[in-house]
């Protein structure tokens, strides 16, 4: 499985184009509206046939371009089955395995940032979305988020995983690229080096953090996937 | 070997840590002195013994931290031969190889860019600073910079590399992280496709681009490895 990274600087989101190099079949995670010219480009450049535009999460800090992508391209939608969404194509459930070419992608459920999350894992990697982040996670405050689910998440799903599976996030805020599991165990500062349950609980919960300034208009956007 | 790529975001600068995992032996590769106690904090938590920090080239754009990497961490700062630094404790030849473990990086001369260019090669990477970029390449007009002496780097140096060889440029202004030889050799719009040299030059000759904002105190700095 070949995997490009790419970067909304706006939004500081992180977008994955993933695809088996012999037959091209392709997916894309996490897609930003305002780059859907530059990432329709690129697959088409790189002679890609994109089957599926994934989501991690109903995402609440920018809008997704999975509807036009669609349309571009015919591949179809996913979002969690948990989402709320009505314009996916597919309810993406626990261990749903999509198929690029002869390569997997394989859905884990990881609630808490929202009660809708998904990471996608292909080989050796793992794309956690705003469930496991850099050294940090998702906050769990708005859209069902649940502090003691996400740590279940988290600790019982993800860190399961081999230790060098490598970790590409939704977002990072400090310049770094992925990350893997050994090193999200051992140093994360919420909930790594087997901190217990009720002190992450604590952090998540204590956080009053600000309301994220585009959830009004992100999330129904999304909703829609991104045809607003 | 392993490696993550970090992001300046204010200069849209990559640099990149490479490291052998058994060891721990590391080097990095164009640091930016403002992201100085975020690269070092990184390097410390991962365990990791820094053995070198190495420039791609004397930047005109930002201003690197090798200095004070080698007041931390003692690893020897290495710039090309051509790069007319005091500063630096290897002057990076052609074909000079940099131990880390039993991993091996390998450097190449390729200048153009300017005269004193380091690409640097590991297991199936490469790191190109500004000598070839993701659809484009580094400006030749300043600092000894010649297109006609890109162009041969380029097209005779690194398109000779395995097509699958991931390329790692020093800086991307669209949100790309990384390419492959095979892609610019098809793709890259001034010189890929087999675009004939008269043409590329024409092309880098008449780009009329605005003296770079920093070169005064970058280029300055940069031959002190940053200690300003």
């Amino acid at each position: 499985m070949k995997m490009k990274q790419l970067f909304d600087q706006d939004t500081w989101t992180y977008t994955y184009v993933v695809y088996d190099e012999k037959t091209r079949d392709a997916a894309i995670i996490d897609s930003v509206k305002e780059q859907f010219d530059r990432d329709a480009a690129y697959i088409k450049a790189l002679g890609l046939n994109l089957k599926y535009a994934l989501e991690t999460h109903v995402h609440a800090d920018h809008i997704t371009a999975t509807g036009q992508l669609r349309n571009e391209f015919g591949c179809k939608v996913g979002v969690s089955e948990h989402g709320g969404t009505n314009c996916a194509d597919i309810q993406v459930t626990d261990g749903q395995v999509f198929k690029l070419g002869e390569q997997e992608i394989k859905a884990i459920h990881t609630p808490g940032h929202t009660n809708g999350d998904v990471s996608y894992q292909i080989e050796g990697a793992v794309f956690t979305g705003d469930a496991l982040l850099i050294r940090a996670c998702g906050r769990t405050d708005f859209q069902q988020g649940d502090s003691g689910v996400l740590y279940e998440s988290i600790t019982q799903k993800l860190f399961t995983l081999p230790d060098d599976t490598v970790v590409y996030p939704g977002h990072d805020y400090d310049g770094f690229t992925s990350s893997s599991i050994g090193e999200e165990k051992a140093l994360n500062p919420r909930l790594g080096n087997n901190k217990p349950k009720e002190e992450f609980m604590h952090i998540m919960d204590t956080m009053d953090l600000p309301k994220p300034r585009r959830i009004d208009v992100a999330v129904p956007g999304n909703l829609v996937c991104g045809l607003v």
